[in-house]
């Protein structure tokens, strides 16, 4: 009998989806498959499709599940519409993007005999301006769009687990950020290239609005060992939910400063409105996280910048 | 100028849309207008229609929605798809009908610039097994896709308080009972109609479990109340919660015991298993919305059972 671990990523040309596949393709006995919609314009599946099939397809297509999911033993739901401010100009496609989609996915599982999901939901976004640091035990309060999608999903996780059975892990991550995300617009990369551009730096609000930024390669760690504790329980209808932060608020102006020490150039910024829907601070507990997965960031917020800053460098300016 | 309130009722063709609208229509300078996807089944329009116009369409609609929406006070939104089991049997449909067609009517406000709402939403479905008495401060955990759709409506009210400045109020409903409801299969109406009939009752479970019953009246008056504050309220960006139930756990076999009393036939009862998705116990504390709204409910569980049963019995069964 093969021990061949099946695992379905969905958002496999994502950047989060990118650095995961390239983590996990490093393990014994895991055979994965990507699923992606293609709409996000990365263009992240050379890095990953030299070692793992790729299938390109809405997520509502139940159909085309079908067929991908047989005989998979997890899912790592990834995909999904990530920007608030796209998603306060548009919430019916961020809903199709992120709810509807979802949902199908689930049917396509359900439908399939596929009963093991890790669903990526955020901090931030969920728990809108609830005083941070949030937990598990505090009340999601929405306030965008986007977050209101990701609080969609969650209830629907927790109603599958009681009504068919799914073992589902809800991981609410801060604010990924690292290599592979040359289609991302987040405020760090968008910083890098115009610091490395020359172009002035756009703050919304004083600079003291903050996030809890966690690097790519820990929320990857946070994901495999969330698909370890899947694999370990064997009774059906399990539902746990884990904050993936580093408990630790940084703010736009701290980022500021981090690159004026990594930059050889002069930094120039211009401070614009707060602008609706977006969360003032934010950060997480990760206690529970640490205590049940296992889970220990690693990367320090400054060392992580600096790789990212040349990374873009690498990747996005010396091309030519 | 006209001091005329036009309220846009969801669901008018429903069992609350329609004892409300019989309520509100007693109330000076409120004109009234429903609109609903008549997929319920329901014949009630025939008690509303010479006081209200009633529109026929679906929510997901937004240009018909637009125009039905045009110099509104408020919406009440009432209009759903409430059973659980089929919920279980096709959770995207009832995503489709729930999620979907609110988030287009949220649009349709947003667009139309009508900002106040009173949404629907529910005790029991929404937290799940959590022990009761549930409150404003508990977390939800829907175990029904029922129960996730609603739960993902309230998300997105959330999101549209503080993005796009609306005025919501949340009323989450105990099990509602009461008249106008000949197309309604919740476990009382059954339960009479085969009382009168003859027929065995079907008990899922020991017929130890239990629901929060509130009688119609009661809500609507809540309703009323929370469209009253919703009034009051002249800063946008309101988001509030209230929990419109009796406070009071009414097991399957008290019903039996009331439907004894009131019947004078005797009654034969059959037990099966319990089914997935269905809460085991639910109770709803309401001391918020008596402290904020006012909401004290008056009808008793037993007179008001007895009031139904008289008139399902002249409404369905003394026609001919």
């Amino acid at each position: 009998m093969s021990n061949t671990r099946k695992i379905v990523i969905t958002g496999s040309h994502g950047f989060i989806g990118t650095n995961l596949a390239m983590k996990l393709s490093k393990i014994k006995d895991i055979s994965l498959i990507g699923v992606d919609s293609c709409i996000s314009g990365s263009n992240n599946k050379m890095y990953t499709d030299h070692f793992m099939k790729h299938y390109q397809f809405c997520l509502t297509n139940i159909n085309q599940l079908k067929n991908v999911l047989e005989g998979a033993h997890i899912v790592i739901h990834l995909a999904a519409k990530g920007n608030v401010i796209d998603s306060l100009k548009d919430p019916i496609s961020n809903l199709h993007s992120n709810v509807t989609s979802t949902v199908c996915l689930l049917e396509a599982m359900r439908i399939s005999g596929v009963r093991n999901i890790i669903f990526s939901s955020t901090g931030g976004a969920l728990m809108g301006n609830t005083k941070p640091p949030v937990n598990e035990e505090s009340l999601p309060s929405p306030i965008s769009p986007y977050g209101a999608s990701k609080n969609a999903c969650e209830g629907y996780l927790s109603s599958y687990a009681e009504s068919y059975n799914f073992n589902s892990i809800i991981l609410r991550f801060g604010n990924v950020y690292g290599k592979y995300s040359s289609h991302k617009i987040g405020v760090i990369n968008q910083w890098i290239r115009r610091v490395i551009q020359g172009i002035d730096l756009e703050i919304y609000g004083d600079g003291s609005s903050t996030r809890d930024y966690i690097h790519v390669d820990d929320i990857c760690q946070g994901i495999y060992l969330a698909s370890e504790r899947l694999r370990e329980k064997s009774t059906h209808g399990i539902l746990e939910k884990y904050h993936l932060a580093n408990n630790q608020e940084i703010s736009l102006n701290q980022i500021l400063n981090h690159l004026k020490k990594i930059s050889d150039k002069p930094i120039s910024s211009k401070y614009y409105p707060t602008r609706k829907g977006e969360v003032y601070r934010n950060s997480s507990e990760n206690k529970l996280a640490r205590d049940k997965l296992g889970f220990i960031p690693k990367v320090a917020f400054g060392e992580g910048v600096k790789q990212l800053y040349n990374w873009i460098k690498n990747e996005e300016f010396d091309l030519g």
